[in-house]
This record gives C-alpha cells, sequence and structure tokens, in this order.
C-alpha cells in the first residue's frame, strides 16, 4: 500500500522539516550508497522541544513513549526530505534510542517500544528493526527521548 | 578453520535463540547488503537475566567481563539465525559496549575486553573489530553490560 | 582542493598514530566496503590523555570543544593511516559525540560543535555529517569527550 493513503489512514501527518538555526553544524541526514543514516532526532514539535526531564521521576512511561512517537515523526520528516518519497523506504535496519531517566529505571525498551510500534504501523515487515533502548544521564537542552536511525532506501 | 570445529576446541557451546516474548517490538538483526546489524544484546541465559547491577558498586571487571562474554554468545546466537552458517562471518566490525557503573569507574575498556577476546579467539584476525566502550547510567532490567554489533559476511 | 595543502593552510597537524599498547583488543577502524568504521577516539595527546573530567564540573563549553576538536585530529590519524591519503574522504557519514558532564548540562551539542567545525573547516561540504550528541554517565579513564565517526572513502 502507498506509504501516504497509509498515513492518512492511520491519521498520521508528517510534520514540516525542522527549522534549523543557521548556527546547527549537523545534517539532519547523509546518504551513503543506499543507506540513509539520520541523525539523533528528538521530541520536537514547531520548532519548540516539548517532552523534557527524565523517565521515572517527572514522566512516566506512556509520556515517555508519546516522546519516542514524536522522535519517530522528526525522523521521518527528515527522512522524506532525503528520499523526497517515503515510499522508497525498503528497509528500517536499525534504531539507538536514548532515554533520559534516573538511575534505576530499568523500562528503557517500554519507552522506545512508542517509537517501533509506529514503524511497524506505517510500514509493515519494512518498519522492522534492530533496536538498542538505552538509559543516559544527560540529553540536549534535557529532553526526555531522542532517537537515532539508519535505513535502507530503493 | 571451521568454526564449529574451533568452538569445539574452545570448548564454546553457541547458545539457543532466546524465546522473544511476543510483546518484543525489536528484532535480533536485520540484514542488509552484506552488513548485518544486530540489536543490543545483554547477559542472558536461559531467557533470564543473569548479570544485574553496576560495576564499581556491586559487580568487579572479572564478573564484568564474564557478562561481556554472555553478550557475545548471544550476538553470535542472533547471528547464526540469520546466516545459518557463522563461517559466513567475513569480518567483524564495530562493538558498541555499555557498561552500567558508577560515575568513576572509568574501566569500561576491560570490561569489553571479555567480548572483543572471545570474539579474536573464536574468529582470529577476522574477529578484530572496532569499538566504543561506554559507561552507562541505565540499562533495561538493571543488567550490568549490553553491546551492539555490526558485522560483514560473505 | 588538496587536503594537506588545506591542513597546512588552517595550521593543523594531523597526530601520528597513537603507540597502541599491546594489551588493546580493539582496532582503531575497520573499513568494510567503502565504508571506514572509527573506533571511539578520545582527547589524547603524545599518547596521554589530556582532558578528563566533566562538563559542567571542572570543564566549561570552551575547553570541551577543544576536547572534541582534539578528538577529531586522533580519528583523522586513524583514517590516514586506513586510507594512506585523506584526500580519499568522500565524505563524513555521522559522529557519535559523547561528553562526560553532570546531569543537567544539556550543551552536548555546542561542544561537539567543536568536532563538528573542524571537519567542515578541512572537508568542506564533503565534511557535513549526520551527528548525535549525547551525555553520558562516564568514559574510559575519565576522558570529558569521546567520538565514534563513520566515513566513506573512494
Amino acid at each position: 500500500m502507498d506509504i501516504y493513503t497509509k498515513l492518512n489512514t492511520l491519521g498520521i501527518t508528517i510534520p514540516p522539516p525542522i527549522t534549523r538555526p543557521k548556527e546547527w553544524k549537523l545534517e539532519p541526514y547523509v546518504i551513503h550508497k543506499n543507506f540513509l543514516f539520520l541523525a539523533g532526532h528528538g521530541p520536537r514539535r514547531d520548532d519548540k522541544v516539548i517532552y523534557t526531564g527524565r523517565l521515572g521521576e517527572n514522566l512516566d512511561i506512556d509520556v515517555g513513549k508519546k516522546a519516542a512517537k514524536l522522535c519517530v515523526l522528526n525522523l521521518l520528516s527528515s527522512a522524506q526530505l532525503a528520499l523526497k518519497d517515503l515510499n522508497r523506504v525498503n528497509k528500517i535496519i536499525k534504531l539507538f534510542g536514548m532515554v533520559r531517566c534516573v538511575q534505576d529505571f530499568h523500562y528503557q525498551p517500554e519507552v522506545i517500544d512508542g517509537a517501533s510500534e509506529l514503524l511497524i504501523e506505517i510500514f509493515g515487515d519494512r518498519g522492522k528493526h534492530a533496536r538498542t533502548a538505552v538509559g543516559m544521564y544527560d540529553l540536549p537542552r534535557g529532553i526526555a527521548v531522542e532517537i537515532e536511525m539508519i535505513l535502507a532506501f530503493d
């Protein structure tokens, strides 16, 4: 099924590319061969960071999952910018999911499931991926979740 | 030398694939081109997590090395599931070794050496790899070590 | 422009390869296809670790940026060892920048900008890369910054 029809059916809108301040040194993605390497993306919306804090302190797993989903929407926004058409996504290869949390939180996989579920919902078998989910001491601007992704495209 | 003869000589048994609970969203690996991307694997045995805690607190380097070795056995179990035959492993490319530890532990390389030594023992020059070994604030279920691996195969 | 002429103009000297103690198990890099995977490199000079501590504690952003620049020089030293000639670098693909810091530091991107700026200064558009910058709980030997890099070469 066409990915945009699928997104429409699911009621999902890919956000526009974030406005990148001129002083940002990094690129949102780099293409090499048919690999798309995406930078770590956080839970931003309308150019504002919206989930800050620590899992197990001021945020619970459900909120963490929402933050992880928002990271995926931003990753897909950058992927669309890179590929022009998300139907070219051939396989989600790998996520590195980072959760800002208290020291004995232990539920990073449940938080990053928010990202994995959304990718599988959108891309089906092509969305199934290898993954690492870990607890970070700090993340930029105090965001609660950040996700890095590698995918293959045609 | 045939890898299975080598494993036999070394007295090493590759564990069976872990039983993956139905609710797990991640895949143990993804293949793209002749790269095998493996998910972060922890120190599980018989479907139980067996090294939990923090290096420098309740665990010392020797125990950490054992945990790292067990991560490698689990990674190789998934690699065997992916490739059917570990003789197809052409090169271990990269490990990302994560050690749950106290803040001033500083000996992550010594812990992850447990993984590196085992890979070189099994695969010889093909087992030599680039590596990053870092201190994590928390890991899923409180495991002491987790390792992510990329390898090349024929 | 020839990279060595450029380095000369910029007054930058690529340090000699670090002396690797015999007990080190890791390789500084692995090549597969035309990808160069570099191990995590720290802020070493003349075989000594020179930036230790925590950002937001005993180190400020300016010092952190210097540490990040030194990591890049060491990464390029290993890249030169791998490729013989840095003119073969086709594209810096991805940095994973790790900053040892206090828990509410939040300025990892500013620190890792020290690495990104240097790569862009040296390689121009080929130096622009995807990036993740995070706050680590601990790093080997208490170094303040460590960077892992993937690049493409011809």
